[in-house]
């Protein structure tokens, strides 16, 4: 495919306007073809106006047809794997193997919404039979089920260039749901997000989608982005990324007239909890896998371990020990920027000032001409220094890591209470620890998205059960998640039909469920037929 | 009971401070004993730590024993409910059937809270079953279900003294959840709120709930009301009343270092569309209906019916000549204050100064020295009229309604897309003529959370299916409810097990389902056993 640097907005291109702007090869530095030319007001309103008139009849599609669409653009991305793959490794560093697993995974997410939707029990259908004799008033007939919100605004991480951008989960969920979907393309990897913005353009024409089922945005958050969020037409938001950004776009989104929900997900220190027994069996082991969590993807992962919390003794010292070489041994790995390879630095020179920090691993010693260039990081402390300092417990987006040696149970335990909301706590433990730490696990509940035991945060399962959220600043809101098919109910919202003539109901909710769906019956869940057919 | 006229705390009262308040029965005008104590930051400090400290166990109780606390509040109401009844009689100028009515609505949303739970198919439980042999990585066991999300404030509202007040759908909704609740009472019915907060207290005890389950407290909404909003402890809130109430609590919400969810019930005007079809059948009946749920209550209902869209034709006029007499026959009613007396002449007011609107209703002729009588309004005005002006898509809070004539199809499609949300809308039409409105059905869902099909929206059944939400204005948040069962949603988050060892889980997501919960598993629903016993 060629690319062209502009926006798409609905089946077409937005006009060449401005200045254009290059992407930058983070492991060169070199300027990337094509120039991008950001979108303006005019192309936002145009996309928002689209996406209200598309959604009008996308949200009535058969979830037959909706999941046919989301399978197209699966088909589409691998078909074409290796050209947005060689994209998105000269946009990004990361390396070709990485970005083949990411290619997978989307097209997984794509596929899994697909049979969601066709299987039909996320849309809380619920009937209630009325009863005309009842005293004092007759009891009506209330039928419910959830329906999609409107057009909702993307907006992509940096960090993964597939599986959380263009056609990533939110696109994938919002498409489900019968959302209309405007991206706002990161400018990270503008070339990867045309490439694949193409190729779900194509399948919405295939598919017959109306013109506005999806447009892809190229210009600045502060900017464009502010726009999207305050545009009338636009009904929700998701979005991954800093805190600073996602705050800003929750903030711009409660002032609007009408206010509007915004899915952020923006990143979490994902404490990591070792017991005594854990230690005893498998310090090593520990280590090697804590090593592997935090220097994945050169530390760029929102649920990087970043805090690694450790009783005083001889388990410890030799955990440390082995973490410390590994770290120390990592190869230097080039970030995303150098905008964020500097806040890398900065965030570990934060930590190192404060008294009672040490860093257990060489600074970087290689030259870096381009400043995307980073080192691991393996810094240590004591829990008393930890709750002293709340610089200690914010992100440091890279591959470091602190350890904070408890002297007993109740450190551990304190800290657990003390930290903000995060995606992910981890425990090790023997499984005897873990039925006497329930207290451990209780305070974690009310802090996480999700809790692992004996394993590692990275590597996010893409399922049903998977929670990939957790209370505010891990994300926005803790009542919902990015990841897994709980992803869609973010999109949607309930609908009542009181009285209705069966014929003139939805089909989800007539009275011989001709769908199959699970439905809540008079206060029971009713299976409907075991093996429904494709909905619609 | 006597009344003490004090805040409620835990298990506790709070000391009396300040200038005490008399409630002022709105019939006579006269002050009603006791005087109440407002309560003051420090109360709502001590509130708020409780309910937090409360919650940690409260939360972790079983289902069964949330439902038994929840169905001795029921009894104890029921066991009062004269003395409750009487003494909200005269502090709402409600009759005595109505509020006979409400007790029992109170107590039915109690019991089915409790029901709910025990049956406990609205976790959201969610199994995935590893595979350790899957490349490139293994899949993990991956569950996970909803828990609560904290202390809920609850925010009374005017008209409804019980089933929307201290232990009003909220509040069950709120403990059901397994959160601990601090109620804001309100100002005109402080008696009856401390009576069946009395009664809450005792309950609490009896059931051996953690003091601070529930706290109750008298003051400003400006003042108490945003300390509430605004604590660190407090995890959501639920209001009934003012849009411009809700949206103050909503921006406190928003503004926080922490965002929490408002959940505010706002009100709306619940357009009525009349099909010529249904008009030229039933013009007389469809009249009364009508004059009976505006006037419902002297109009003081959020669901009450204050647009009524119908075609020009010689059945409308008919229809209005009924409604215009039934209208100006009906006595003259005591609003809840005042003030909102006040507010409803001046929305009236406000209509009849915009030229082409006209009253079909005789003012109010009676003496009223108190200032909380109220006349039944009808007034009429053309599609056009309508249109041109925003003032009549707005609220008047009491018995007037607004028939607006249409001279063809396209001026009603109009007006449906040209509202705001709403609550409900309402369709009078033969059942081949709403088949055929399918576009008007389509706009309509977009706007409102419960469509009525030859019904009236006053009159909200409280059950599984029922959605008394709507887009903003309506409510804060169109993806909830603050009546049925799907309220619960409201005050819970999904959390996440990776890994972990069977007992190590809570019992919802072991794996031989031992609550026989509903869950989804491997992407399949399960129905668990299907006559699962009393959860817990």
């Amino acid at each position: 495919m060629k690319l062209e640097g502009l926006s798409l907005i609905g089946h077409g291109t937005a006009r060449p306007k401005g200045e254009p702007m290059h992407p930058i090869n983070p492991a060169t530095g070199e300027a990337l073809e094509p120039a991008y030319h950001w979108a303006d007001l005019e192309d936002v309103d145009r996309a928002a106006q689209l996406a209200w008139q598309a959604f009008r009849r996308f949200r009535l599609f058969p979830a037959g047809a909706r999941a046919r669409l989301l399978r197209r653009i699966a088909e589409q991305i691998e078909a074409h794997g290796p050209e947005i793959q060689q994209r998105a490794h000269l946009e990004t560093a990361l390396p070709l193997p990485r970005l083949q697993a990411e290619t997978a995974r989307t097209c997984h997410q794509l596929r899994l919404f697909a049979s969601l939707i066709e299987q039909g029990w996320c849309w809380d259908a619920r009937v209630d039979h009325p009863d005309p004799a009842r005293q004092p008033v007759p009891k009506p007939d209330v039928r419910s089920h959830l329906i999609p919100l409107g057009p909702v605004a993307v907006f992509s991480s940096s960090n993964f260039p597939l599986a959380f951008s263009v056609a990533g989960g939110d696109t994938a969920s919002a498409l489900a749901a019968g959302c209309t979907v405007i991206v706002k393309a990161h400018q990270n990897h503008m070339g990867t997000s045309e490439l694949v913005g193409r190729l779900i353009q194509q399948a919405v024409r295939e598919c017959e989608a109306p013109e506005g089922t999806f447009s892809l945005l190229f210009g600045r958050g502060t900017e464009i982005g502010q726009a999207l969020v305050r545009h009338p037409m636009i009904k929700a938001v998701g979005f991954t990324g800093s805190r600073k950004g996602g705050r800003a776009l929750m903030d711009a989104a409660a002032a609007r007239p009408e206010p509007i929900p915004v899915y952020a997900e923006m990143g979490s220190i994902n404490p990591v909890f070792l017991l005594p027994g854990a230690l005893r069996e498998r310090a090593d082991a520990i280590a090697s896998g804590l090593h592997g969590s935090v220097t994945l993807g050169v530390g760029q992962f929102c649920t990087c371990p970043g805090l690694i919390l450790a009783p005083t003794g001889p388990d410890t010292d030799r955990f440390l020990e082995k973490l410390s070489q590994q770290m120390a041994n990592t190869p230097t790995g080039v970030m995303l920027t150098s905008e964020l390879c500097a806040a890398y630095h900065a965030g570990v020179e934060a930590c190192l000032k404060i008294p009672g920090v040490r860093r257990l691993t060489p600074p970087l010693a290689q030259a870096d001409p381009v400043g995307t260039r980073a080192a691991a990081a393996l810094l240590v402390t004591t829990a008393e220094v930890f709750l002293a300092h709340e610089t200690l417990m914010e992100e440091v987006f890279g591959p470091s890591t602190l350890v904070v040696l408890c002297t007993d149970r109740s450190q551990l335990l304190e800290i657990a209470e003390r930290i903000e909301g995060q995606l992910t706590a981890t425990i090790h433990a023997t499984p005897e620890e873990l039925l006497e730490a329930r207290d451990l696990v209780q305070a974690l509940e009310l802090k996480v998205g999700r809790l692992v035991f004996n394993g590692f945060p990275t590597g996010v399962e893409v399922c049903h059960a998977m929670v990939h959220g957790g209370p505010y600043p891990a994300t926005s809101d803790g009542r919902s998640t990015s990841v897994g098919t709980r992803a869609i109910l973010r999109f949607l919202r309930p609908v009542c039909y009181q009285n209705f003539p069966d014929a003139a109901l939805p089909e989800a909710l007539q009275e011989k469920n001709p769908l199959g769906l699970l439905r809540i019956v008079d206060g029971r869940p009713e299976l409907g037929r075991p093996d429904n057919p494709v909905a619609g």
